[in-house]
């Protein structure tokens, strides 16, 4: 097994290894927490990140790692991983069943391996640089769409689209099919599967994104920020994910106005 | 076997014969049409209806039946069948699972019976007058909320809110905990759960709502327009869903101005 091929293994058994700690949770008693930033952060939250940063010690400890709940050790070793046990805490507390685990493997500040689980849901998209993205094991392609105004657009909420951002996305908006909300992380794999054509969001904190790149590209499909730039640790939180090149690049102008 | 219990027993066999045909649709190749109002809509829609239409007819045919698709027969009959075979049309389209179908019976105008059906998350809730609600066959309760700032609020989409409706969402979004987008006829199901606590949701059609009476009401919810009525065929298309007392006046009120 080559080294990256090892180190997508090791995603993967993180991802089996969040699923029932999740759902252990899910719909159920509920210790609900408030960050300074009013996002609800729940039990399950932690005890997720603890149990993946616990595998990647035991099998990596020279790897870097930056978790949304217990912080981040090693960001200057070659392999860093970025964690999100919970995205779309609002989904899981309310029990709607489109919340996610996201998992990614920078290299060098590059995400080369990302994982998108859905725990509720018993799907799951594997990316890995150089490979076909999977979903539930299968591969999948984004598809084709190069008339922008029929792209099917999703975004988690209008709201995390601030100041000059919001008049931005809602030029993108008016020159798409719809816009959709309220997915998170699960709009990048529908992209990736080809029924999604654009997903544009702001606001985006690394462990909400990183993994988003591996999935996309290896679905033939491209993931960068609002100037085209790949996505890595240091974008800052906007992004936008297209299936097609020509919509990608209709996107891209119509956020810059 | 009631009366009432015998509809109902018909609304659930309704359910069970749209779930394959629906699914038969989803993630596959799909004939999208374009109605006037954009709205997509698929063979899986009309398919959905004209089996359950079918079924009513047999069973029943001096009952009325308003449905999204294929018109209205018989709406001065003491019965009258509301069907929305797939509510959720963009999630229906863009391959996310949380589109729904709504089957509702009213007697003279009122809503008596409520199916809310999720094919493909293999989820139900039935709402019957005089009954609790179940969610798979289990009784739930739509929880407490008795402080409306720590209220979930479900609508699912900001742009369904036109004109002097946007400012009123926006008092209602302000005065609640978070706003959550983009689940349909879901929420609905979700507050008779007790995980969501309020949904606000204008610009809608009967076959969006009339199921959703019954559904919240056995579950010890309110189901209203903005201005406190009970739902019917004759309501404006606004509907105010909360699962504690208070909170719904506190929400009509922020909505009133």
């Amino acid at each position: 097994m080559s080294q990256l091929a090892a180190f997508a293994d090791l995603a993967e058994r993180m991802a089996d290894a969040v699923r029932p700690i999740a759902m252990g949770y899910f719909r159920g008693g509920l210790a609900i927490d408030t960050k300074a930033d009013t996002s609800p952060v729940t039990a399950a939250d932690r005890e997720c990140e603890s149990a993946m940063r616990r595998m990647i010690e035991d099998a990596y400890p020279d790897h870097g790692i930056y978790g949304e709940e217990h912080g981040s050790v090693r960001l200057e070793s070659e392999y860093v991983w970025v964690l999100d046990p919970i995205d779309g805490t609002k989904s899981f507390v309310t029990g709607r069943p489109t919340f996610g685990t996201l998992i990614a493997l920078l290299r060098h500040g590059e995400p080369v391996v990302g994982i998108i689980e859905m725990p509720a849901l018993g799907e799951r998209w594997v990316g890995v640089h150089g490979r076909a993205t999977t979903f539930n094991g299968k591969p999948v392609r984004a598809r084709a769409c190069p008339d922008p105004a029929g792209a099917w657009l999703y975004a988690t909420t209008p709201e995390m689209f601030v100041g000059a951002d919001a008049e931005a996305f809602r030029r993108l908006r008016l020159q798409s099919r719809a816009a959709i909300y309220g997915a998170d992380c699960y709009a990048y794999g529908l992209l990736a599967n080809g029924t999604v054509d654009l997903v544009c969001e702001a606001s985006m904190q690394p462990y909400d994104y990183c993994a988003v790149g591996p999935v996309i590209t290896g679905a033939g499909g491209i993931a960068t920020d609002w100037q085209g730039n790949t996505l890595g640790l240091e974008s800052d939180g906007r992004v936008l994910a297209a299936g097609d090149a020509k919509t990608h690049a209709a996107a891209l102008a119509a956020l810059a106005g």
